[in-house]
């Protein structure tokens, strides 16, 4: 069974690995796709150094099938079709106690914190998976947890239908949320400097505005055809879109904070006091936002395929990497992970 | 009839000036007394030229009795005792339509963008006035404005009985959140610098933070009995609060950004994101506001009386004005407006 182990060094050691025992409530799972996120390119590029154990098997975009399923496990059979919410939490801590436990206190994030999924095969909890429907495809499967982030933004926004939202950059996970955006029924348009994302955004549909030559303030107001919109979601992490994002909210908005922003940064006050707006914080998902997102993938409401930038064979996965970390026209590239 | 118009350098001009016939829909009102706020003392000091028309009167935080009933009003009766809520919105304007008249876009801030309460008589739309219940103490109303602040604040809070919540900054609206925040039966404790307001704040039975000396992190953790405060209200709009405020909300937790913070200023957005936070943005009042605080104060469950740390006749208005300008120990000066 082939293992891809991350090494400190921008290189991956492939290894052929027995599978392991399965404890209690586990299934062994044969992993079909899985998706490389932002999140693994900065772990790659050596952010995450502290927070990593090199070498290490990362990736949590997976889906895959039930290869066998372990003791106490009832709800799972061979040959399930399934994706992997990545998030174990410790069901003890304050966050877990109130019903977060996406946002707990001692999460183990699969994949990160400890062993995720660009392995041939996967040892995980079963009360971590949420079934397939039938016949769905597992290559497009690999876009419900990056799609649930998607969809815990729209819904923590409380978007609705008819409401017009912009969002501020045009990369993987904005065009997501902007693709989740409109299948609440909401108008949106997307803010973004590169012209190939820009053009990527068009040929999906979406409105844009261009940050680096439109103003940007401007164009809001009037794509809202009120006073701004009634929800904007900060994709970028960039300075002046942050400083930005409040000024382009109408009376009693919302702006969802989704990048993740490591140092505190200048936000205007001001516009969140005038317009009496609310700024809402926004991290992965819950149970329900991957629901969410494998009825949209299922049913066709949302079709990521035109992100897929690059496949990769699991064998390949340094290449993979490799292109991903050196060419900026990638959007989503896939690893095959029984290739 | 006597009124005090400010001039542009920090005087003012006493004129006796005859009443001015009732517009259609208007009412005299004898004005009782009159709070001087923040607001006015910034004003005072030239940091609102721009908006103000000098010489003006300004004034808002008013009690007064109806002394004449103009056409068309049927609501109120000569001798009955109201508050003005000093809001006039344009009833057309995006936030009006949104049911947002008190954040109009061109709103009349009745004492700042025109005339104001600090004269003996004065004409103001009965539609703006509120019914004081019989024998209330017309000194305490004069309460009733900041106080609506406050209940606002905590209302959009969506503050609940048992919550801990933390105020940062002891000053007059900081003490009053303090007191609306506990009249609904929240924990509360209060942050702040100076050691005169963390005095009054015990006295009033306030749990008190140094924020000089005391670790304002760990205090807060301990005192909420969990991981941090359900509510922040920021109201210093100092950097460094404004900076830590996020910090110390618990996971899913309101930080309300009460204070005016006139330029960006840098902002946690880690901390937004890593606890799924809202920040939230309040700005004076609605009308049910100023219902819930006439209710607290007639009913005595919120006593501002020891805030009161001057009374001034409207003669001496400009003692009143210097007093409040150079002394840092007044809370609340009081302007009796028949005097
Ligand atoms: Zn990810
Ligand atoms: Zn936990
Ligand atoms: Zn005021
Ligand atoms: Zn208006």
């Amino acid at each position: 069974m082939n293992t891809a182990l991350l090494n400190a060094d921008k290189t991956f050691t492939l290894e052929s690995k027995d599978a392991q025992p399965l404890e209690e409530g586990q299934v062994r799972l044969d992993v079909a796709w899985c998706g490389i996120c932002g999140t693994d390119l900065h772990i790659y590029r050596g952010h995450m150094d502290k927070r990593l154990n090199f070498p290490e098997v990362i990736g949590h975009e997976a889906s895959a099938t039930v290869a066998e399923v372990g003791p106490g496990v009832t709800e799972y059979a061979v040959g399930d079709a399934v994706v992997v919410r990545p998030l174990d939490a410790c069901g003890e801590c304050p966050a877990c106690e109130r019903g977060f436990g996406h946002v707990c206190n001692n999460l183990n994030f699969i994949g990160i914190d400890s062993s995720g999924a660009f392995q041939q095969s996967w040892n995980v909890p079963a009360k971590l998976l949420h079934r397939l429907p039938e016949g769905m495809n597992l290559e497009l499967a690999a876009f419900v947890e990056p799609l649930a982030v998607a969809c815990h933004d729209v819904r923590m926004a409380g978007l609705k239908a008819d409401e017009f939202s912009v969002v501020l950059g045009g990369g993987p996970i904005g065009l997501l949320i902007a693709m989740a955006a409109r299948a609440v029924g909401a108008r949106v348009a997307i803010s973004e400097l590169s012209e190939s994302r820009l053009e990527l955004a068009q040929k999906l549909g979406f409105d844009t505005i261009n940050a680096g030559s439109d103003d940007v303030e401007a164009a809001v107001i009037e794509k809202s055809g009120a006073d701004g919109a009634d929800v904007v979601f900060e994709v970028s992490g960039a300075a002046p879109p942050i400083r930005q994002m409040t000024k382009l909210a109408r009376v009693r908005g919302r702006v969802v904070v989704v990048a993740i922003v490591p140092e505190p940064t200048p936000v205007d006050l001001f516009q969140v006091f005038w317009k009496e707006l609310q700024i809402i914080g926004t991290r992965v998902y819950e149970p329900e936002d991957y629901d969410r997102a494998i009825e949209l993938l299922a049913s066709g409401e949302v079709d990521p395929s035109t992100l897929v930038t690059g496949r990769f064979g699991l064998s390949q996965i340094g290449e993979a990497f490799q292109s991903l970390d050196t060419d900026s026209q990638h959007m989503k590239i896939l690893v095959n992970c029984q290739d």
